[in-house]
């Protein structure tokens, strides 16, 4: 683990390190520090599997001509509400930055705004998107589809991405509602850690290529799957299934992207597959005023109540609190902004390669704390 | 258990019943039709919960002058694409389905429409109204709060209803994807029905006063609550508990209504708290033009294709196939427009009595199959 710098400079740092090496690979420079920002993000609200250790594929497709470095998203289809995108192949961070943007301007002129997105790629973590609403006192929403991994309930096929979804919800005085969670039983980096590591998984999260229930986190790389949200049928997997569904059909069919297992890879070493129904990976994104429903300051004061009355909700017994959505990340970036970032050796390595390769200072090491 | 007529008689003999029932109430003819569409749509459906086991509530509730039986909902804020709707305290079906009505004709215009009630009361299953968009080749979104029976993640106390969220998607020569689903682990329907019969629940659906977890069905008539979506933290109930805040939310903070501990109770039996927050129940409904997105024949034909490669997906092993979201609840009707609709003893004497007390002739059991 390298620990970044400690007080505001690991984030400068990072951001300068991470904008120089997507600029060497062609990527205009307002475009690359969306990226960088949307990296570290995830960094530092504790979301490492949707951080840096992005980047190295982020650049191997874009050097590969997988991902177009210059792209410009471009509207396709819109009405006094809504917005259809073609990314363009671009970058998934800009694209997604840009789309929300839109879902913005249209909420304030319509009240809402919705923008489906297709031809896009990986585009991190869904939250950021979704918080981009909080300062113009708009709910924001985003979700994404993504490569296949997790099995409807009764296959032994996985045939869905881990299909997040976000909301941020605007407060007065509490700090904002963000809920950012995948409709997976599990996250895939979990997943991958404990095979690392040599230890079992609990039973109710993976299943073999047969539909049998498995405690190997190495069978993801034999062909598993994934359990939607709730494991078993009996313990609810249905509804993480019909959630994962509604955000694939939102995420592409109303965009005209991919959809369920034809969602390209989002790491450069799987190939691409051919003939494809569908451009690229599908997004959706809403922002709603909240003033579009209420006077603004009557629903602000309503969610601080709401959170209030959350937050000093009876704890269970073993528990010392009951958090806000919101709290575990918000808490994770203080953490981090006072001791530093924790960066795995792998994503260190991979980063020291790339600059190796391209030809950008490394500066990382001259960041520890 | 009655069985009711076979063939197309037992839906049109219960219509009349419940329909005369409603009418001696003081509710507006054209009113009480669509309460009892929407209570015999959930008997069709398989979801008896909240079928007519709701209608004695929902008489006694009127007779006890805590629902309006001529209520008009009220416009009370509105943009382009948004509305908010005062249920003026009248009976949950009537109001949402035209709230529903409301929202489709925002989306005529602006793309989308969204409609935040406040002041509303139990309106039976959610995917009925999400289903009105179909028929407008658009995709329909519905959800409610509901009384507090389930706890958030890390906490003792049950805060939050079981938040039902329900989508309609259109598709061409398929049949529609409809998911509805509550947010909780559980249904209270399925813990009474183990607790009348004297059987233990497994562990992961419910917890005591303390928050521990316990396998007594009884539990949550001595102040447990229910776990949500996921069961416990490590399976994924904070994800459970983020949707159903961010339905709680959607329903309540949008449009003034109770939110969480607030929600007044769906049952005559239990009494209305006093310094309530905001008013009544609260919903939230959507309808998204299919056409603001994408031309709708290529989106219809898109969602065939959803359709078909998941109805397709290979079976996990010693399932017969895998179900697209809405194949159960069309399956229920489709068996009980052949064998009739079960009706439990218990549901029969409830409507008998009502039928005894407002002079209504009592006409099941000429329906006997």
């Amino acid at each position: 683990m390298l620990f970044l710098i400690k007080k505001m400079y690991g984030e400068i740092i990072l951001s300068k390190l991470v904008t120089s090496l997507l600029r060497k690979c062609g990527v205009p420079a307002s475009d690359a520090v969306i990226v960088a920002d949307v990296l570290i993000a995830a960094e530092l609200r504790g979301i490492p599997s949707h951080g840096l250790l992005r980047l190295y594929d982020y650049i191997e497709m874009l050097r590969k001509g997988r991902i177009k470095p210059d792209a410009n998203p471009k509207l396709i289809h819109e009405s006094p509400s809504t917005v259809t995108l073609d990314g363009n192949n671009g970058l998934g961070p800009v694209v997604a930055h840009y789309a929300m943007k839109l879902a913005i301007q249209k909420a304030e002129t319509a009240g809402t705004g919705w923008v489906a997105v297709q031809n896009s790629n990986h585009f991190g973590i869904a939250g950021y998107y979704a918080m981009q609403a909080l300062a113009h006192n708009m709910i924001g929403i985003c979700m994404t589809n993504a490569n296949p991994l997790v099995a409807p309930t009764f296959s032994s096929a996985g045939l869905m991405g881990t299909n997040p979804l976000a909301v941020a919800i605007p407060a007065a005085s509490e700090l904002p509602v963000v809920a950012d969670f995948a409709t997976a039983a599990i996250a895939r980096g979990k997943v991958d850690l404990l095979h690392k590591n040599g230890l079992p998984i609990d039973a109710g999260f993976l299943q073999d290529t047969q539909g049998n229930s498995s405690t190997d986190p190495g069978i993801l790389t034999r062909g598993g799957s994934i359990l939607p949200l709730g494991g078993s049928r009996k313990f609810g997997s249905h509804k993480g299934y019909c959630m994962a569904a509604a955000i694939d059909i939102f995420s592409a069919i109303l965009s005209g992207a991919n959809f369920g297992p034809f969602v390209p890879p989002s790491v450069s070493w799987l190939p691409l597959k051919d003939n494809l129904p569908g451009k690229g990976t599908g997004h959706f994104f809403g922002a709603m005023r909240i003033d579009a429903f209420r006077p603004a300051d009557d629903f602000l004061e309503s969610m601080d109540l709401w959170i209030r009355t959350f937050k000093n909700a009876p704890p269970a017994a073993g528990q010392e609190r009951v958090l806000i959505p919101g709290d575990p990340e918000r808490e994770a970036e203080q953490r981090h902004r006072k001791t530093g970032i924790p960066i795995q050796d792998k994503v260190k390595e991979q980063i020291r390669s790339l600059c190796n390769d391209l030809e950008v200072p490394y500066s990382l090491d001259s960041g520890t704390g």
